[in-house]
């Protein structure tokens, strides 16, 4: 027996009079002028099924049994709607199936909520019954999108000669940065394997292996705390190339994401992707992932209050702080009561205060004017280039704190005003980032991309004497204020990178036992090489215009790593803790 | 600086007279008439690079000091070789470059074994030197067939309306059948994720979320006690449809074997896969996945010998076991040395012994002639079909052990009479399965595919009265002797799955622990539907006429599932256990 011969999407007027069978779910039904209509559903689409008690009483008894969520295969005729009876939002609403015969192939308990788009159902009951809501448009879009991501990007790189190839999942742990979910032997015991956070050692020993270009969408995995919209395991692009520059991989980098935008945008992105030094996207947008779809920049004032006499900035400046703005058109949209949603916005991410001033009248107005000389009003109209009906707001405090704020600030403007263009796409480069970066929680400075990038040629003197002045090989790629995919050039000789080693405070045991695999491989020929990796699922969200990257994952877990539908972590028998020769460590409280 | 024009192997003697630069690693070198030539490698080819003293003596010396494995970059002009010099068998064999400018890119020791084909060095030092062993031709050209196989399947999928979808890494531990890797929980400490010994309750759960056609190349995992080449972790091509019966999923299954030949070998399978029942497949070929590149087939003689008088057969006779044999020609390639082989490959099978019987001058010869009535004689002949010069061998035991030994025989008398037609490929469905099959070490019958399989709608009703004789709705795939592939149309009913439980000896308890989230699931409108799962790794390594799965598989691991390159698994911190609440076992002997 075969279930169907079109599926709920595809029967159109010229179908009429064929005797058809469909098989699906039941969306609906209603009862109309003696008439039973179902809305019968598929992954295709929608068909409507009339069951007419003239067609035999059984049949429409039968019929009149059926709920929501049943699953049932339809025999019956193609008839052409009447007249004002057309649907022309549906791709099938031209006709409708005069059911002839019905096959209840699987019965449905109520669903524990309504399988429509419009929903607010709380996002825990979604997650334990993801199958459902997973039937909704929506959702089911988002994953086919998804699917045709998986598509583009491969054909991409098999069209470009990249190596498709497999890393292993089982591997050593080497923890660097964030944790590693580690996997115990039972051959071994006491011994783990760890799972990848990412493949980035195998794919630099691919590169000495000689593939000289590798790609691989791949399952990757974090033990972080997990901040909001994070997942434990995410999937990422991810890519290397040998004997290349850092032109070489972003030229590849743009040519894919143009090719994702004209296939599944239908959009052409012609013009090369602008590059911006990390330092100039902190001090203008206060961001290393600059959302440029608004125009919106910070200007630097701590020179016009040099010798100010308003004390909260002059104490900033003796403990060499800085003190900047922004300014914005608008200032009529600006009552008190949202002026003091703005400064409490501002002290949440850390600002002592916010000070304001309004453009009116060809002068500055606020609280604080009675503190300026006129030169410094004069200077702060000049360098912001205000003009009446602006608003300047201003931050004071260390470099990088302030502009960070502002740089949130800024998003929350651009939002409030409704600067941003959505319509429009803002793809950027941040290249030139420090090496390193300061870890308050180790106390340490460590990689800022990861201990393998390349510092730039010119710095790698620089490496032991000012080792905060060394630049990385480094960069990312940001689109419409996202990180989508961040690589470097790697080291590609043992003794740099011996010698980056030490200066992140690595020793040289320590290099040997986590990463001496690497160091020998590099003694045996490895060619100058370099990459990238693209956040799959980020990419996927931005292009669904999706909220979370829950909405693109089929099964996703929890912010605290759970997964409700099958309700995992869970626990584990004796026999198999013995096995692998674990206990439970004992509850200490 | 470039690295490159051209890769090392796309010169040719069109590019007469061009400056180029190539990169890559130093193959080999050797002087010649004051000459130094170098054999440059990249993944593409290798180029010839000749350097002349009369180019200049620093470069000259510089190049002098080249050695295996360097990594260089060269400039200089494409030559035609001297006639005589031009090498037919290298894509780059009519032209050489004349070296203008060296780069040397990276140094290297010297390979603990020589990079090329023909090479016997220890598995081990492979293993642990992958990245040298990966730049062998051989290995290289099998991993980018695996790269090739992956796009052909992928593209067969997406041709087809399949959907892609990413199933969970960190599931829950669900044993049945093999032992799951284990990954702890931080967040949740005792509470443990597993990794997948297949996505199997996972897609059957997409097909209850309506995405009707899903499939997947991705990686699965099982601690087993590893035999010859099996790998603890390892990629399947996993596939699910809806609305489906068997032979959905076979056609769809063929066409993908069809386009793979197509376009990895260049060959059209143009017939239909032949199809034969378990039961035929083990009394005629004692092997569930025979290989039918040759057509010797097994015949039952249990009734000949019914009145016998050879005591060894009329005993197996008593204990209700068979008596069996395979007849082939060249009784004159049987010495008794040969003969003596044979026996020993049986008994080492588990046959207590063998019979043979030569057909010579129209009668049968052999030691145990003298117990064989004429009668009996010519029935053996009659049914065995033998001729002058064919030799029979006999083995007699219980039923399945008998079919299984001479299956290995079989085999083994096809590789020694050189019966195999190498050129043929031989593709075939075995269906009708039991549903169950005795496990001896857990002492009691366990699902012979796994336990959501369908039985066939006929055998139900036997479900509790005779549960031996219930056949499942499975299907294998296999190609010349190996299994390739295997699915079964699953049961979709919650009731049905809960009587198989039953049936499995799986109490109501433990099905709702294990597998309630099916359960449920099964609840809400699921489908009728099915699907396969393709071994990637041995398609893989069938395609590339392979020996081992490791040969296909970039970072392989031993059978005790080390990885010797990168040393894992490997000890871990106590902070890591601490953080994971786990103790180690203390040693107990």
């Amino acid at each position: 027996m075969k279930y169907r011969t079109h599926n709920c999407g595809e029967l159109r007027s010229e179908h009429k009079g064929q005797v058809v069978q469909l098989s699906g779910w039941v969306k609906n039904w209603r009862n109309h002028g003696g008439l039973l209509f179902i809305d019968l559903r598929d992954r295709y689409g929608i068909t409507q099924i009339v069951f007419n008690p003239q067609q035999g009483k059984t049949l429409y008894e039968k019929a009149m049994t059926l709920r929501s969520e049943y699953v049932i295969s339809v025999q019956g005729k193609v008839n052409l709607r009447p007249e004002g009876m057309v649907n022309k939002d549906m791709s099938t609403g031209e006709i409708e199936i005069t059911a002839e015969k019905l096959n209840i192939l699987n019965v449905a308990q109520t669903p524990p909520f309504e399988i429509m788009d419009e929903i607010d159902v709380h996002e825990e009951l979604k997650l334990k019954y993801r199958y459902l809501d997973l039937r909704r448009t929506a959702n089911k879009n988002n994953i086919l999108l998804r699917s045709q991501l998986y598509k583009i990007v491969r054909d991409f790189f098999h069209q470009n000669d990249f190596a498709e190839i497999e890393t292993p999942f089982l591997m050593k742990s080497t923890p660097e940065g964030a944790r590693d979910f580690l996997v115990p032997s039972r051959n071994y015991k006491g011994k783990f394997y760890a799972l990848p956070q990412s493949p980035q050692i195998y794919k630099q020993i691919l590169m000495i292996a000689g593939f000289d270009r590798y790609f691989q969408i791949v399952k990757c995995f974090r033990d972080e705390d997990l901040r909001k919209d994070r997942q434990p395991e995410f999937t990422q692009i991810d890519i290397e190339m040998s004997f290349v520059d850092e032109s070489d991989v972003m030229d590849v980098s743009e040519n894919l994401v143009k090719k994702i935008y004209k296939e599944i945008k239908g959009k052409e992105l012609k013009s090369e992707f602008p590059r911006m030094s990390y330092q100039e996207a902190q001090s203008k947008y206060g961001s290393d992932k600059p959302d440029l779809r608004f125009d919106l920049s910070i200007t630097v004032l701590t020179d016009v209050f040099n010798e100010t006499q308003f004390n909260a900035f002059s104490s900033v400046i003796d403990d060499k702080g800085i003190i900047a703005g922004l300014c914005v058109e608008g200032a009529d949209r600006f009552s008190r009561k949202q002026i003091d949603k703005v400064t409490d916005f501002v002290k949440n991410h850390g600002a002592k205060g916010l000070v304001w001033l309004k453009h009116q009248e060809d002068t500055l107005e606020g609280p604080i004017v009675k503190f300026l000389s006129d030169r410094e009003k004069n200077e702060v109209i000049q360098k912001t280039k205000s003009k009446n009906n602006d608003i300047i707001f201003i931050v004071a405090g260390k470099e990088e704190e302030t502009f960070s704020i502002l740089g949130e600030l800024r998003l929350y403007l651009g939002e409030y005003l409704d600067l941003l263009d959505k319509t429009k796409d803002s793809f950027l480069w941040i290249i030139d980032f420090p090496m390193l970066e300061f870890d308050h929680e180790e106390n340490k400075f460590v990689a800022r991309h990861h201990p393998f990038t390349s510092p730039i040629t010119k710095d790698i003197d620089l490496l032991e004497k000012e080792p905060t002045k060394v630049k990385a090989r480094a960069y990312d790629l940001v689109m419409n204020g996202n990180e989508i995919a961040g690589g470097s050039i790697r080291i590609h000789q043992a003794s740099l990178q011996q010698r980056v080693f030490q200066m992140l405070g690595i020793s040289k045991q320590e290099a040997e036992d986590k990463f001496g695999f690497l160091l020998t491989a590099l003694e045996y020929g490895a060619p100058p090489h370099g990459g990238i990796a693209f956040g799959f699922d980020r990419l996927a969200m931005l292009l669904a215009n999706a909220n979370s990257l829950r909405d693109v994952i089929a099964f996703p877990k929890t912010t605290s790593a759970l997964s409700l539908m099958d309700g995992s972590p869970s626990p584990v028998s004796e026999k198999q803790l013995s096995e692998l020769g674990l206990r439970l460590e004992s509850n200490k409280n």
